[in-house]
Formats: structure tokens, C-alpha cells, sequence
């Protein structure tokens, strides 16, 4: 019996509530999930800045989470917002789903595309794409045109929009394979599948099945390398823990 | 409920009833392993050639588990010989343990090495590294001067050297996470962990617990890409479903 | 005056006498073309699975070409089929149409081009453009639409869906040379080499060459790295050498 | 005449004071330099964490020296912290000194070598080398054993620490030119270069003449790629300037 | 106060002059530009045959600016050419106009597209964004179908086709930046930048402010690695210094 | 019946002598090697300012030697210089016996080692070793220590000095074959195979087989991509033809 961390890192309850939903879908009978999301931040994870945001909010969901006897964490939202950091202060494995829909995705196809909500999503999924060592087998990253916090009410136009945009990935690119680019489309997956005939990968449940998985191996991010732990004797441990109280004061500076 | 065919592609059958074990306490409980090795082809694997000699069985036995119910397959050998071809045959999804230890190395360190048998089998392991795009992670693929069919009965000697070649590549080469680079290390994963200090991972565990989550994600092999299905019509078929029984012998097996 | 052993990796004796007619016409006057294929496998060799079918019975024709005399191997099928396992076992060189192919052409072009037979061969050629490290000058793979096996009686209908690739190759991807992407092809060479007005390389033409010039120059494959020998105290080598008398079947061949 | 923004991420004032002097050092006549650090976050910046803990008080560093009048940013940490969030937010051109230091070296040097402080720093510095296109001519990062906060008052021992790291690099490694790797470490450079015989690069130089640059050729942050300012309409923006007040607030969730 | 050489490598007087004007605009107050082209050579530098042509002859020059006090070199053709070559020979840093317009490009942009003149200048450059470590962020290197000797006179019918050459990278490449990747297009960059409204990078203008950084950081090319000086003893250093004289022909220049 | 022009870019006669004999070595019977050096430029070839100095005189080696009916060109140098700008203007194709020989070893092997003269010329190989698409099997670039035009008398001490750099490549890297990264190291390649045990690959012998092989097979340098033919109305055409004449020098040459 294990309790599984899923962090929405924007800051809309109702997108939550639908990961929190296909995430317990995904999971196991052992496997409890506690999803949250933070109460500052973003209403949608758009570009770097949102991702520098939400961070410091995760972080402080994921000490919460474990103290509450989370055996893992899961960052809900396809840039992988925060996981170098939060891997650094977790004790359990934290994963993004985007790398979580890679790394299933890889086994069972040899030409990956992603569809994604809007334009400006696309350059940062071609990064992850290639920091996760997915560039040759990944033939596009498309747009479907829809706005994150479009996708939830989204009804028939939005349905056809993504499954637009898988199509013309599966006949112009040659996909064999299409990765859900929005942790917002996961209800879609079934269906999507059903309709395109080619495997259909949603980083929600990958991740979630992924954590369980690394539970079970006992298997926790290293601490000699990249990720060790921030310096414990450091102020800044007690900072974050107080960020909200910060306002009163004022930068030092030398000018 | 499920079935999962782990496959030894050598023919040595106590490697197998190893394999087996160390398949079974990483399986969930609903999880049932079929334990098999092919009757005919290499003792061990090692090369190019013995990839060629072990493929074909290892197929007809996909082609055996299928009808016996299996609903993925693993080819536990660090090599992951004969899987594109076992990708193109199967139903059910195919795992290399390579693959799988890789996958779920990445997670957790940022420098990865992998602690292999013998000279032989480095260029190999830096082949799949390369495939695999766990390039830029991966620090260090290191022999252990430990030949594969001495690690069975290795004993304490045994031990020191493999626990020898992942210091090395913990101090050396900066690696924060060993991989074992042998189906038959799988035994010694929890006392080296121990006392290393590091993660290590085991190919087998991963692969089993990669196996169980691609089944309950309901995510099998796309036959639009570079697995396509061959030519049902071809007289190979035939000659596939035949080749078991050109010699009279019958596979040796665990379960 | 040297033996050179071209292999059909497939198991249409036309197919393989087209091969020896364009291997005949490449070797310089010193040179015996001797042409064979396997008498089982695949009619055409269509992605990893057959691989997989076609590279044991490769290996024993090897064995046997090399005891009538043969000083180096040509296999004839652009996925380069069991070459690794090959090189493994074969006391001369052997070498693959497609690798010959690449390297040839890198002398004379900037832009490369491979036309192939369908869709289904594109990702195992991409692949191989990786593997012999032409990614940066390759600037596309297209496929003509014309199965393998309909190349050999294709008359007009097949001539024009190839040049057209061809051509379509030239204008869209700015290619400067063109390769072709099957053994079947080598007979149109000369006549799209005119019509198209860039380098047309042939692979077959290109590997007799180049086992000309390493036989000439005494250079092996090396047994120190990847390609070391199998044990040679194996049960597997009777079992290679028994293969080809499985099935009662004879090798068809063309010399 | 133009301010340039040079910002410490860390909160240790006389790092920001040395910070100061050297960037003043490299400023032309007609460039003010206003260097500042956030009041609150970590005392020295060591590894994702403590990037996170910077990034928030950087952006708002940034919009208050904008309102002053900066003409461009200089965030003086080697790991580059902030960067692409800030260019999103800040109106003119944003400046990491890793990266300025990197596109300085590479006009004069065909082997680089990055001293850095401690062996932590070194994978981040890893993958800055590999984001910035300088994967192939850095031959080496080496830690010379110095903690940032050490570096201050360092002295002869400090000296030569970094002094070593730097020969050893030039010896072993082959390097032709050395990067200091840490902001603390500007004040040596001018003694290193004498010392080494080779030339050395520091990234506040480099970034301070780099802004200079950009600001004389009206040059901007594009914002219609990855660097998209964020939506103009969200709450977030609020937000930020509110960030210090958030505390009262709890988190709503799911579970 | 400084000299900066500003080369022109084809013999084009009207060219230099104009690139003496870009050159002199971007220069700080301190900053006199000596602009020169070779007597002999290639009136316009298409491909690799002229840049054999060009570099004795800009070597030469290079000679006689240091001679003349110049204190550093910008090489004013965007296929840099004979930059390694000036690099082991030149006191003071040289610079290609390319690589500075790259390295200016990398800080604001994360999708850069490149317009040229003709189709053959496109594979040059491509090689250049590989060497440069810009391939990452480099989306198109699009040709505008104008000669370089015809930009001179050209008019509105040119500026229209450079303008659609960057408006098709900006909508189907979706390039967020355009770099003019032709000495002779830097008078169209203002009027460019306001039209498509996006950045638009002149590498005059960019090596020009990359230089006067160097000198101030007084940074100098490194003799330690690849560009290590010539052996001074050799005759051919006579020959480089007669070769200008061989025609009795003048080097025209602007200054 | 053909003539290959064998080009050494050095003023050095005795070298270009050593070349032709070892050309003609490798020489079919019908083959003729007209073997030259240009009179003016470097001794020996060493840095990028070497090629700059021999690439010129080459160029009009090679139109001479297309007048006097060779039908291909090899330039006997390992750094390859010359070879693209060569391409443009040669009617045959021009190989540089670096190329020539990555592309030889690369069947036979798979993990090179180049074992040079010095180490200046260890950054200019490894470029080319980058260049031709061999990175992921060169495992090192060694200098032995040798200066090129001691190679020459070099006798028992420069013989054991490239043995030594060659064993160490092959234990300390785990080389499996070996190239002489030199073209004055060709006389010892057969000493050198058999003392290592391993294959030796010598690029002039490399070159010569594949020059035959390009003209046997009708492959010349296609004109449509980086190597387009330099306009034929410039006046540099002309200025080409004269350079030989500028001197009153005449090559000296082994023919």
C-alpha cells in the first residue's frame, strides 16, 4: 500500500481533479493518489516563466507530501516543470510526465509524434525531446491548435482538433505512435486510440504506473551526482519553508 | 491477472531458474512468470553471432507464450538480442533488459555506469547506450573480468570483482548510479547496493515491473513503423513454426 | 585472381541471378563472382524479422564460401542483414551493399539521396544512415512504392515511380547523387545515372569494388573489438553447420 | 550611455561588490553598471535546487531594474540560473556569463577547459557546455576543490587550487584556453593568464562587453520562439509583484 | 582608440565600401575601421574553389593591417572563410562574420533562420551551423534566389525577395530571428527588422562589436591548440609575402 | 589502362617519392600513378595555415595532371587538405587519404585508433574524424612524437615510437585497428601489422584502391550540390592557370 504524489503545478482545481481522475485510473489497488495542485502560480504552465513560477510552490507541495508519507512524486504538466529541483530535496523518485510517456513510448514504436495544445509549447517539448534522448526517434511535434484551459470544456471541436492533428503526424510525418503533449488531454486517450489505430500515450498514467514501479524496485534518485541535496546547514532550507513571510524586506545591494 | 514470458536466450537452464527468481520477487501478485530458455544455440551470450544463433528460437518461444497466454515478453539477457525482430511477430509488447534498466536509471541519477562481464561485451553495451540515447548519462561501461557462465557459481571472489568495477566507476568516472550489465548479476543487486551506496539496477526487475505497466496501460507494439508485421503469406512462416523441432530436442525449461 | 561470394540474403533465385549479372560486370578481370542464396528464409527480405530469418542460413553460406575458396563477402540487401554476426565468424571481410553504398558515395556528394522499394524499408535505412555516420550529408529517404519483388519485371511502370523519387529527391531535398535503396535496382543504374544528370551509386557495383580493394590490400576484419570470435568450443558451431541440411532443401544458385 | 543590470543571484553582498568591481572594470566610459542581488534565496547557488530558490527574486530584480532603466541583464552565476524565464519577462536582451564566456572563447580557442569550484557544479556545467553547441570543443571541466564562499577570502591557497585545476586541464586535457567557472573567481583571471601562458576568459567581462554589444545593435529578445513574454491577461503577473504577500493563502486540491 | 581590419575576401571595391559603411556605423566612438579587399581573387565568394582563391591573398592583408596597427580582423563574407588559417597566423583575434552573427543570434532567439542569396551558398552555411554548435536552434538556411553581385543595385525587387525568404522561415519554419547571411545585405537589416518583426542579425555589425570586445578583454587568439603558429623558420613565409605582388596589380580599398 | 594523380601538398621530392612507391604498391596492374608535389608552399603540412599555403598550387596540380588524362586525384596528406575545393574544379574524383581510410577501416573494425606525428596534429584529425561521420567508432587520436619530415631517416627510434603510441591505443583504449595518421608512415604498415597483431590501415593504399573502384564504377564529384563548378567567366580562372608560372619555379616531381 503506497501513496503516489500528482502535482498539477498550475493552479486550476478543476484540471486537477480530471489528472487526479486518470491518475487513479492508472494506478494499482494498492496505490493511493494524492493530487494536488498549488494555490499560487499560474492557471496554465506556458514557457519558462510559468515554469519559474510554479517551482518553489512544487517544491513545497512535494516536502508537504512527503511528510504526509507520499512514496513518490509525479509532476503533472508535459515540460516537466521543477523535476531537477524537486529531485534534489525528494526523498522518494519524482518523474515529469513527458519523460514518463518517452520512456513507455520508446518501447513499443519507432517513430514518435507529439501532439501538443498551442505553437509555443513546441520549442520547449523539442527540447525535453532531445534531453531525454528521444531526437531520432521522434519524427514531429505538432500543434493542435487548442489552448490549455480550452481543453477541459472542450466538447467535439476540441476532440476533433487533436485528433486532426495526430492524423496529419500519422500520414505527414509517418508516425506509428502519438504522445498526449498536455497533462489536459488525458480523458481524450481512450477514444483517440481507438480512432487512429496506432498506440496512444498519455504521460499521466505512464508516470503513474513508472513510480509505482520504481517503488517496488526501491529504486530513489541519487544523491552523489547531479541531484544531491542542497547544503542542510543553509538558511535557505527554513526560506522556503517561510517564502510567503519573505515581503518585508528589502535586497541588499552594492549600488 | 497476467502472464509474463521471461526468456534466457542462452541455453543454460540454471541461469534460467535464476532469472526466474529474481523475475518472481520483483512481479506483482497478480503476476505470473513463464520462465523459459531455448533448447538449442549458445550456452552464453556473448557477440554479434550468438545474437544471430539465439534469435530464432527465441521467437518460436514468443510464438509458444503467445498461445499459452503470455501478454508481454522479456529477453533477459543485457545484450536485448533478437527484439526488433521479436517487436515484428509479437501481440503483446517485447522488453530488452537493457532497455529497461536504462529506462529506469534515467529517473533517478544524472551519471550513470554500467558494470558488464567481460572486454567482449563492452562495444555492445556502448552500441545500446548510444540506441538507447543514454549517451550523454552514461559515464562508463566497465568489465569486471568476470566471465558470464562464472557468475552463477562465483562465490565471494566473484562478487568482489563486479563490487571492484563499480567503485572504480563510482570514484573514476564520477558514476551516481550502477547498472548491472548481466542477466546473471541479478542475484547480487540489494548487497551491492548496500554497499556501494549508490542505486544500483537490475534489468530484470525493471523489465518486469516495465512489462506489467504497458500491460495495464494496455500499450502494445505499433505495427505502423519499423515493427511492422511480416507478410503473412510468406512459406517462412512455416519454417519458423517448424525450426524447434529440426533436432529432436526439446527446450529445457523452469516452469 | 580472387573468389568473390555475393550473397542474396533472400531466397529468389531470379533476384539472385540479376545480382551476379551487375556483380559480374563490376569486378575487374581477376575477379570470380561467386552467387548465391539461402534455399530457406524470406522470397524478400522486409524489416527485422526477417533479418532474423535470413542470417543463419547467411552464416552457413559464408562457412561454405569460404571453404571453396572465397577471399571476401558481399551481402546483397540494402538493410545489410546479419553483416555484425558475419564479420564475427568469416575469415575474410564482408561487407554490406548499403555501407559500400554510403561510403562510395561520400567521396562525390554533398546532398545524398536514397530511393528504396516501399515505406515499410525507410526506417531500417534511416537507421543505417545513423549506424555509418552519413546523418549530416543524407538528406532524405524516400520510398519509389514498388515492392521488392515486383523490381525484377517492372518494365516502364517501375522505371518511371523511381525516377520520379529520384527526381523528386533532386527537387524537394536538393540531393546532389542519388543511391539506390535495393539489390533489385542495380539494373536500372546506368539508365537513371542518364535520364536524372546527378551520380546514381549502386550498392552491389560499390561493395565489389571495395572487397576488390581490401582483399588487395590484406586488410581483415579485426577479432580484437565487436567482431571477436565465437568460442570455439561451442555445441552451437555443429548446429550452424547442420543447419542448411535441415529440411532436405538445396541451395539454389547461380553459379 | 546605458546601465547595464548585473545581477548576483546569490544573496552574499560582497560577492556582488566583487561582481561589481569587475564588471565596472570591463565597462566602456558610457555604461553604468547596476549590480544587485536578490535579499533573500541562497548564500551561493550549488545545483537545481538553489536555481529555483534564485529564479523568482531574479525576475523581480529584473522588472525593478528595467523601471531604473537597465538596458540589458548580466545574471553573474556560471550555472546560468533564470536565464530563459527572464528572457521571457525582461524587455532588453538577458545575459548568462556561462554562455557569454563560452561564445568569447570560442573565437580564440579550439580546446577549452572550464575550472570550476567544487565537483557538484561540474554536471551542470556539463549540460550548459552541450546547450550552448560547445559539446565538441570543450575538453574538459574540472572541479579545482574551492566552495564558492571560499573563494572570497581565499588567499594563496585558493590561488593555487585553481591554479593546479587550470595546468592540470592544460596538460592532461590538452586545453589551449580556461574558463573560470565560477563568478567568485574574476578576481584571479588577469594573475592566471600570466601564470598559464594561455589565455583565460571570465564571464563577466565577456558578459558585460557581450550587453554592451547587443544594446549598440538593437538587439532583443525575440518573443515570438520559446521566449514568448507570458499572457499579459493572467493573474500571475500580479502575482509576482505580489509573491512576497501570498503566505495567508492555502493551497486548494483535490484529495 | 583602436584599429579594427576589416576584410573583404573578393576583390568587389563597391562591396567594401559598403561593408566599410555597416562596419563603421556599428563602431564605438574609439573604434577606426580599415576596410580592404584582395587585388586578386574572386570578384564574389561562392564556395569552396573561392575560398582557396581568397585566403592567400587575405592572409596578406592581414599581414600588412597588424603592420599597420590594426588590433584586430573581421573576415567580412558570411562563409568565413580562411578564418583557421588567419587564426594561426594574426596577433590580435579574427573574427568570421558568421560565427559572430551566430553568437550574437544564440542570446536572443531560439529558432534561427538564415536567408542567403543563392541555393548553392546553402550547403556552406549548413556546415558552418554544425561546426558552430548552432543546429539545435538553426531551423532553415532558406536561399532568396539573388546573386551576391546582383544585392549591390538591387532595389526593391531584391529587398522584396530577401523580405519573402524571411517571411516563408518565419511562417513555415516559424524562425523567431533572421540572420542576413550575406556581407552584402547588412543596408537592408533596419528596414528588414522593422518589416518582419522579428530580430534581424548583420554579422558586420555583430563581428564589429565582437571585436572591439575582444581587444578591451584582451583576449587573443590561443597558440597552444588548433591554430598554433606556423614554423617561422619555413620559406613559405617569404612566398606569402610576395605573393601580392605577383600581378603588379594594387589592392583597391575603401580606406 | 588509367592514370592516378597522386599529389603530395609538401615541397618535400624525397616524400613524394616514398608516396609514389607505396601508391604503386597498391596499384592494380592497369593502373599508372603519376606522383607530384607542388614546387612552392610548406616542407610539410601542419595546421590549417599549411593548407591555406598548398591548397592553390594543388588546384593547378590537379588541372595539369586532368590535361595530362589522370582520372582521378588523391591528395597523400592526412589532414585532407584541399579536397573540397578540389572537387569543385576536378573533372575525376578527388580523394584525401584521411577519408580514405575511416572508410576502409570502418568495415573492418570497430573501435579505431589514429596514431600521428605530433600533437598539433591530433585537433585537425579529430575534426575530420567528426566530419566524416567515424566519432562514435575512433576511439583516439594519439601522437607519436614524431615530427612529419622526421619520418623520413626516421629508422629504429621512430619506428618504436609509432609502435608505442599504436599499443597503447590498443590497451589503454581498447583500439582494435589502427590507422597511420600520416602519409610518411606508410612504408611501415606491414612491420607495424604484424608487431600489433591488429589490422593497419595506410590511407594511400586506401586511396589508391578507391580512386580505381570510383573510376571503374563512372563516379565523378557531383556539380549539384557543395561542390558546383566556380563560374567560368570569372578572371580568378585565369589568375588559377598562372600561379604555377609566378615563381619561374618548376615542380619538382617523381614522374
Amino acid at each position: 500500500m503506497h501513496k503516489l504524489l500528482v502535482l498539477n503545478p498550475n493552479t486550476t482545481a478543476t484540471m486537477t481533479a480530471a489528472i487526479a481522475a486518470t491518475a487513479r485510473e492508472a494506478a494499482a489497488p494498492g496505490t493511493e493518489i494524492v493530487a494536488r495542485n498549488p494555490a499560487t502560480g499560474a492557471a496554465s504552465i506556458e514557457g519558462p516563466y510559468d515554469h519559474a513560477l510554479c517551482t518553489l510552490p512544487l517544491l513545497a507541495e512535494i516536502e508537504r507530501g512527503e511528510r504526509d508519507g507520499c512514496a513518490a512524486t509525479i509532476i503533472a504538466c508535459f515540460d516537466d516543470p521543477g523535476v531537477a529541483a524537486a529531485r534534489c530535496i525528494a526523498a522518494g523518485p519524482v518523474i515529469g510526465i513527458a519523460e514518463a510517456a518517452f520512456r513507455a513510448a520508446a518501447i513499443i514504436s519507432t517513430r514518435l509524434a507529439i501532439v501538443t495544445t498551442v505553437e509555443q509549447a513546441v520549442p520547449i517539448i523539442e527540447d525535453l525531446v532531445v534531453r531525454y534522448g528521444t531526437a531520432r526517434s521522434c519524427v514531429a511535434v505538432r500543434a493542435a491548435g487548442v489552448p490549455v484551459l480550452a481543453l477541459g470544456n472542450g466538447g467535439a471541436a476540441v476532440y476533433r482538433r487533436i485528433r486532426d492533428g495526430a492524423e496529419q503526424a500519422i500520414a505527414a510525418d509517418r508516425a506509428d505512435a502519438i504522445i498526449l503533449g498536455c497533462a489536459g488531454m488525458s480523458a481524450l486517450r481512450a477514444r483517440l486510440a481507438c480512432d487512429l489505430g496506432v498506440p496512444v500515450v498519455d504521460g499521466i498514467g505512464a508516470a503513474v504506473k513508472l513510480a509505482e514501479s520504481l517503488v517496488a524496485l526501491e529504486l530513489r534518485t541519487s544523491k552523489r551526482g547531479g541531484y544531491a541535496s542542497p547544503n542542510a546547514a543553509r538558511p535557505t532550507q527554513d526560506l522556503l519553508r517561510r517564502a510567503p513571510r519573505r515581503d518585508g524586506q528589502k535586497p541588499s545591494r552594492t549600488k
